[in-house]
């Protein structure tokens, strides 16, 4: 049986569409996306079908959210198939706004949030989380939400989210789903295409070192340097490696920490060749 | 007869409050103050009370606004009177949230302009305009009005933050209402009650000038440093005058203009003794 999904393409139309829904007393789940969809946009699209009676996936490549010299341009687009695949994963509508209505000539209002968004991510790529915002505020305002949904796997962007949702007092929640990985345990993410079959099997080194800080904190290892030193070995044991920062950090400031405790979350990103890839782990002691 | 406004002090109550109106049909009025109420104020919850029909009036002294050696402290608080003034014009409700709910422990999230928010008052008060546009996005998020209502006296915020209103998609209209001034042509500003006799009378030189800025044009001048030349003469002609700043500039970018043309603005800052006063004018060939 066919899937159909509605499309939308402006903001007008959106901001009336999911009103009208929750006139009629639905529930509306908001699931962003830049498009390029994979079983972890996937589980979250599935998860807000279960928990809502309206769902909306927003495809939008974020210009603001990327460096000048990082991936906007060739970063996968695939529209017809991502439509596909939102409607049989259970969306009602999805959101492809134009990036010329959505930051217009002068476009000049940014919203940033200060003490979590200058590590990590935020050190190595200026200006990444100020666009991540700016664009959730923008498309929470214009689809209007009682729900959205992110994935665990940008683990910094989802506690920086759930954070300007409180600070700014947006009327909504902010659900947090687990990674979804490839059986040889890569997190799914929409770069992972960008990696040739050698990068693609040396970047399983990410979560195998994420395994094994799990392992040593599980047998009684609890300093952090102790921990992410073992992480560093299992990363540089690939040729193609290059390792961007490698932590074990407070769940909630995100600040790093000298003792594991449960929750502590270990974060990587790591060159695999001419492709950056991030994952991350909650530990449990 | 004695009005009678409900009086909210909390975020949760508030949203909740404004939820129901609208499910009941109102259509909802913000008029965002910082207490302190007076005629200007009032014109605004007047306007409010004819174009909807649920007017909400909220009462804070945003302290993100203020910068270190501003009147954060010395700023008059009058609640009870306030809340009489705000019913008799008008008002449903008085929201009167706390500084600790709306800037908890660890806040740091802002919204900010980046094009117009640098010039005129916000190069003389650093954060000033980021204190404005967050406060706003809040009480936004928090009241849920389809309009709300501001006075053209703070001209450049008017600006500011319908443009943030617009590059954030944030679902209401802003209506921005004519200066309200004593009989002798002082704006209103709750900043008044700072001047003393002798200061009041000088006060009047900001308004002064913007009469002769208009007359001159008028009278055919239309070259803005002429104008302004004017315009400095009459505020220098008071002793306890000290010029902050007078611009005439383009009523949408704020840049200054060579050329007065219909709808550019006139703007002044000026000290009369020790109190910081403001002021505008459209003028119109």
């Amino acid at each position: 049986m066919p899937q159909c999904v509605r499309i939308i393409d402006n903001c007008v139309e959106m901001l009336s569409c999911t009103r009208d829904a929750r006139r009629a007393g639905r529930v509306v789940g908001l699931v962003p996306t830049m498009g390029a969809l994979h079983d972890g946009h996937l589980s979250l699209i599935r998860a807000a079908r279960n928990e809502t009676n309206f769902v909306v996936v927003s495809i939008f490549v974020n210009p603001t959210q990327f460096g000048p010299n990082e991936d906007l341009d060739r970063y996968p687009r695939m529209r017809e198939q991502d439509r596909k695949l939102a409607a049989e994963a259970g969306a009602d509508v999805t959101f492809e706004p134009q990036p010329a209505e959505m930051y217009p000539e002068g476009y000049a209002t940014y919203v940033y949030q200060e003490s979590l968004a200058g590590r990590l991510e935020g050190e190595k790529r200026p200006n990444h989380f100020r666009g991540v915002c700016t664009v959730c505020t923008k498309l929470f305002n214009v689809v209007e939400p009682d729900i959205a949904y992110f994935g665990q796997k940008d683990y910094q962007q989802s506690v920086i989210v759930r954070r300007i949702v409180r600070d700014l007092n947006m009327p909504l929640e902010i659900k947090i789903l687990p990674t979804v990985r490839e059986r040889d345990g890569l997190a799914m993410s929409s770069r992972n295409t960008y990696l040739n079959p050698q990068e693609r099997q040396q970047a399983t080194c990410l979560s195998r070192a994420l395994s094994l800080a799990q392992q040593r904190v599980s047998r009684g290892e609890t300093e952090s340097p102790k921990v992410l030193a073992a992480m560093l070995e299992e990363i540089e044991k690939e040729p193609l490696s290059r390792i961007d920062y490698a932590e074990i950090v407070h769940p909630d400031t995100l600040e790093p920490v000298n003792q594991v405790e449960t929750g502590s979350v270990a974060l990587l990103a790591v060159h695999i060749g001419g492709t950056r890839l991030i994952d991350n782990a909650i530990l449990r002691l």
